[in-house]
């Protein structure tokens, strides 16, 4: 039922295996930007609960970009040079969220904070539609991956609303948290694309 | 004997090779949280000892997560999405526990400190009991890795004895560490539920 | 069309994931070495920018490296003990890159830190001339790792230029920098010695 | 040639990987411990040399532990629990090296960071004796790994030229240095055991 892996799909299984390692890395290491209670009493706790609420929202986000790669790479034949960099282009964007975060769960209720870190989760959402392009480039218009994507609503999506949070971000840092929110939670919804193909 | 992987075992594969990634930096960025003694005497070194105690506590919790983890997975022929976020929903409150572990270790008499790593050790339980229902329910309950698990007695005492020890803190922070500890010793117990599935 | 990997492949492919996770953290840990802004300005956020375009080129100069790392070692067949030295070698050097880093992101118009940057560069590129070396003596010349290879004018040229770039710090910095820079601009230009060999 | 690995052979492997990631992140953290320089003057870049040294001795003796623990594993048929956790433990003890690394990078003078050094060392090294005997216990006498491992000579040699650091460190550090020093040199020099094994 299942062929041995051809040498292209084992390409395509390291770039995954590499991205897999700086995903976890990264979704990680923001924990050591969280800070200790400054002493121990439930107020000095509840002074580090923004920056907790914040650490919530960029590990979903990364879990839902280590999610939606991991399915992308899963049906992709072809791997080249392009593909290569649009994913460490994406990689390098996924690396600015922990200090965007860290940022903002120091000052959330300004506006610059909350504005840079949609651009950080913009330039993510971008690479991530790059990479998808630069995956069918590589596949074909035919392809697996290409029927698989379709015509990425949620991506698009995605992309619009990240800009809204910048700019809405100067009215109030709270809209674009909300709308930072509704980002994570639209992807939380099962996306149906991929699971048709797959097995799973 | 051993048949080449279906794509679904591929897939739980992928998994548990991103949670080991996942595992491998929230186990070892514990260590960072350690300071270094602040001059070169004995009594400096012992200033850091409850640090270290409760660093090898929080090694041995994340390394027992690890192996129940590994044998869960092994043993598991299906993966959807819902699997996948209970995955890293475990993940989530895993990566809580140097920070857990890093208060304690700096207010290790307060009873606060000491609540707060039994409400995260609590969260990964609960977690862990959570991923183990999504994956019966997403193998079904006559299934290789249903069998294997059983009533899971030793889940749900963990969660029991977690939610003593975030009570029982406010008494004396000392009894919540004997019974985290008692927990970890628990599961240092070979676990024989898998092993007579498995070849190990 | 693709073979079962021999042993020998196997060990090459270990060697890459090992490789591959230690890069994997260099190039995220970097981000923790990245302050962010003193207040929520857009003067303190113009403060941080020289610290960001050096991660930038580091982030793209260790991409580099994994990138070739990869395609070398996808055309090896044969592993020793030479090779793995060689190869622990290249990685120390890369994981001075993000010290290297930090010190130029804080002190950008010294000469010293541009030199040193360059001079950590330097150890990485001749580490991995070197590593280059020691396959090819375990791989022999004929084999296909060394046709693959060939003159490596490349290679040859990034450890002239990083030498260049130490000298000249003390000339300008922003000239060592201009010629990092340069490094890894030839670098994201595609390498079509492997990829004529390979299927990608 | 090779014959698909059975599930055994898997579980080693997979054991293998989860060290590796361990060991990945332990070796490359340390990097987060050295200091930038004070300043941008070579007497400020000079101040962190002993750091450096120390980094180099850490770096050369976690990479050793990589390529033993990576060769015992490859000759390994048999996994079970008690294996599971004498790995833990070995990665518990290696876990330690960054925190005792920049202990003596910080008080490379006094005699109390470089015994602590040696101490950890050598619970590195008794670690890794153990996880040799439970291999061999899980195996058989008679297995692959057993008679590949043969008496070990040099890992009693480390055993006993680190305890020997330990209590030397109060003459003078500098002897324990050596002693160190002279640990790695030998594990430089190839092991022969495995290799006739193998095919490297």
């Amino acid at each position: 039922m299942t062929p041995p892996p051809t040498e292209d799909r084992r390409e395509a299984q390291r770039l995954e295996a590499f991205s897999d390692g700086v995903i976890a890395v990264v979704i990680t290491i923001m924990v050591l930007n969280l800070n200790v209670p400054s002493d121990t009493t439930w107020r000095a706790l509840g002074h580090e609960l923004p920056s907790l609420l914040v650490y919530v929202l960029s590990f979903t986000l990364i879990g839902t970009y280590w999610n939606n790669h991991h399915h992308l790479l899963r049906a992709t034949e072809h791997i080249g040079g392009a593909v290569m960099w649009a994913n460490l282009h994406l990689l390098f964007w996924l690396s600015l969220i922990p200090l965007a975060t860290k940022w903002v769960g120091e000052a959330h209720k300004a506006s610059l904070p909350a504005s840079v870190y949609g651009i950080v989760s913009l330039g993510a959402a971008l690479a991530y539609v790059l990479l998808v392009r630069m995956i069918i480039q590589a596949n074909g218009r035919d392809s697996r991956v290409a029927r698989a994507i379709g015509s990425d609503v949620k991506g698009k999506l995605s992309t619009g609303l990240f800009a809204a949070g910048i700019g809405l971000a100067w009215v109030s840092p709270w809209v674009a948290y909300a709308i930072y929110v509704a980002v994570v939670l639209q992807w939380l919804v099962p996306d149906r694309r991929f699971v048709r193909q797959g097995s799973s």
